[in-house]
């Protein structure tokens, strides 16, 4: 540790800084030397570990198979779609040299890979029995950033993305949601966060897509977090990349397709929504350590004790460490794991051993329990559940609580100078009044939630007719 | 599948077109669209998934941590170390391009990350508590290819890279060899592959290091592939990179450092050596598909009991997997599968199902067994093991009889121009000897092996004292 606790700016005052500095101090990622990147370190990318765990273990079950397509596309590949092409063009680092020559067609490094690989999948795909075609690749993508914010915003990061091809309409709209309906599982269970699915607007919608579906979750400074992203992309790129297969009854159609991702960005998403002024708090399900056991002296008793109960908790499939460093005080050592947000934190002593017992402290809201060594795996895998079943309370009343009807554009602006949140609002769908909201407020649309009832609403902008109410919000 | 066996040309009568057909055919792999890249297919990414799985546990266990640096390097970072710059600049792919305009410093796509990992090393060490540093990584690196030789020769191809950092030499040599150890372990019991370990000569070494360790294996036409190295790195980039540490008396110390890789590469390998004039022969640990249960018709009955047979299989953790194309003949279907190396078909008909037995065909040597259905599972699980054992001991005959001592030039150009494999031979250790025995007769010196003995010998080449027996081969 270069840091002490004194260095962390209090959560509570300023976000921002907070979360750039917890970063670094609990060495979760530091900056790439080149613009925009970042590195992720061990304790950091472990979080990723177990997302990736969780996730692609879902993925096969769903019967998508992983595979890997090339991080260089040829531009001209890139350029076929054209809604795609002009969505991403901004955003693209491009390799002119190769081999010590100037390239002959310059290649963009991947920002995502549906050109790529529905350029392969036309060569794939003949018959009805090539479908469904479902593929995930987990890989690096690069979309230029000039400031890197650590994990949320990088010129590269890490993320899966599925992509899969189907006969029908119906079937890839099935595949859609239930992407969706995997990652709010993922959410919900392993981050213990809490958000809105619902659809984008035009403007918001992916470069390439008929419609997106969205996970929006809302930071602790009341700005809205895109967590996620589901597209269908009906026959738009199979009609650009003629990716088409014989039906059963012989004639030639094109396939109706899905992409969705994940990325990494998510894990800005959980450091931010759980830490406070003490530093990381992380879920159970997501920390690389779970249990920190710290011997209050350096003694042969104590110490033989810890590395019992280390072997003990680890045989229960519990991810435990002893922190035995013998350089650093007690207290020193209490608040380095505090900050690096491990769940539980269990001390023993002498008082520990002459008892019998157990001293263990949960780190989401600081309580101190004693038991008996005997129960000690029950108590602890107890008190993980706990501690990640609060969590998501926590996270779901903050949402809730954050979440606000506008009735009118002056109640809409109040909200947004007071504490921000989720608004939900009346818009007649026009890009001219999302906007200049927009301008005027830095809102935007976040999404229009699944299974919106219609009404008979005005928008909140210009007072014509709109139908549904759209969730708005500051975002980052 | 598209081909049909006919399609195939004869491994033993051409294995470059062999191995170029096989790959399509069995849908491991395809062409990417810019030159010199590839598609890893699902079934050919299974593969490597199931290597990764297997070492990414080795390496853990060892104390490595993963985590993942940044795939632009700065320019003028990559430069920093000489000879690793000289040995690396013409292979290079390089962004000049980001976010639309000209880059002031141009960014180099990673052919390794030595330099970018270890310029922050040189700011996250300082102490002797912070050592050893042991750090891998999984992930994509390219170095540029005008032509492809699919998984052998590729511009961008995955792999693991580890870096570590050690306080002694001692230290950071025993980490060299517990890097070789454990890919040698690998190759052996999931590749099924011997090979050998052996120091690579001056010229042949890893631009920046002090050492190379190299596991060498032997393919079928008599040509050495390189596998996998491991690199002792000295104080070569802890000198450049300034990475010092306070030892334990408060003195500053450069770190001893080493890295080692293992890539896709290897599946080139494992299909060249393995497969047959009928495709594919996977060894059962890396095969994707262990068993393929055919049913001989598509009768209630029949499927009842493929469907029976292939849930206590994954039960028992065996990769099974029925095929039922009602579109395929059995013959076609047989064909398939073998074609794709799938260890064990069996085979389920009417008869099967009367007497109550399981019809069993090895892949490696096409036995066919029978065997009372109550013993399936032990029974599968064996021929699983003679068929991993069988394939390990057919390639370490290969290599012994492909292995052999040329006393003088003559009898080693007479050993090249016949079957080829390995030649063991004085050599001065002089690159001019090397160079030009390279230049007439195509052969490199591939490794000296590990604790070979001193002798006094003379240079086949040049006939002047020479103290070891080095290996000779062509290469890929």
């Amino acid at each position: 540790m270069e840091f002490t606790k004194r260095d962390l700016p209090k959560k509570s005052e300023n976000l921002s800084d907070w979360y750039n500095k917890i970063i670094l101090m609990a060495e979760l990622a530091d900056y790439g030397p080149a613009k925009g990147t970042m590195i992720y370190r061990p304790y950091g990318f472990a979080i990723w570990e177990l997302i990736q765990k969780e996730m692609d273990k879902l993925i096969k079950e769903r019967g998508v198979d992983n595979a890997y397509f090339p991080l260089f596309i040829p531009e001209s590949l890139l350029k076929k779609e054209e809604a795609h092409v002009e969505g991403f063009s901004p955003e693209l680092a491009i390799v002119t040299i190769g081999g010590g020559e100037e390239l002959a067609e310059k290649l963009v490094v991947r920002p995502t890979s549906e050109t790529i690989m529905y350029d392969a999948y036309s060569r794939w795909i003949h018959s009805w029995r090539d479908l469904p075609l479902m593929i995930n690749q987990w890989n690096n993508v690069v979309r230029w950033e000039k400031r890197t914010y650590l994990f949320l915003r990088t010129t590269e990061f890490l993320w899966q993305e599925g992509h899969t091809a189907h006969a029908t309409h119906k079937e890839s709209w099935e595949m859609v949601l239930w992407a969706m309906q995997m990652y709010q599982k993922v959410y919900r269970e392993l981050f213990a966060m809490p958000g809105y699915v619902g659809k984008k607007s035009e403007s918001e919608k992916f470069a390439g897509a008929d419609i997106t579906l969205t996970f929006e979750s809302l930071m602790p400074e009341g700005k809205a977090l895109q967590s996620c992203t589901s597209h269908d992309l009906g026959q738009n790129f199979s009609k650009t990349f003629d990716i088409s297969f014989l039906n059963s009854e012989g004639k030639s159609e094109n396939v109706w397709q899905t992409s969705w991702g994940l990325s990494t960005r998510s894990i800005g998403g959980l450091i931010m929504m759980h830490g406070d002024d003490a530093g990381l708090v992380l879920p159970p399900r997501l920390a690389p350590i779970q249990v920190v056991i710290l011997p209050i002296k350096s003694e042969g008793k104590i110490l033989a004790s810890c590395e019992e109960l280390e072997n003990i908790l680890k045989d229960n499939g519990i991810r435990a460490n002893i922190d035995n460093s013998d350089n650093e005080t007690i207290g020193f050592r209490i608040n380095k794991w505090e900050l690096k947000g491990v769940p539980i934190r269990i001390e023993i002593g002498a008082k520990e051993i002459e008892q019998d017992i157990i001293t263990l402290v949960r780190r989401d809201n600081g309580e101190k329990s004693n038991f008996s060594r005997k129960e000690v795996e029950t108590k602890v895998a107890q008190f993980l559940q706990h501690i990640q079943d609060n969590l998501y309370q926590k996270a779901e009343k903050f949402l809730q609580e954050n979440t606000q009807d506008a009735e009118n554009y002056d109640d809409f602006k109040k909200i947004l100078s007071n504490k921000r949140g989720f608004i939900s609002a009346f818009w007649c769908e026009s890009e001219d009044c999302e906007k200049r909201i927009k301008e005027e407020t830095k809102a935007t649309t976040r999404c229009l939630p699944l299974e919106t009832k219609e009404q008979n609403g005005k928008c909140i902008y210009c007072g014509k007719a709109a139908k549904y109410k759209w969730f708005f919000g500051q975002a980052y």
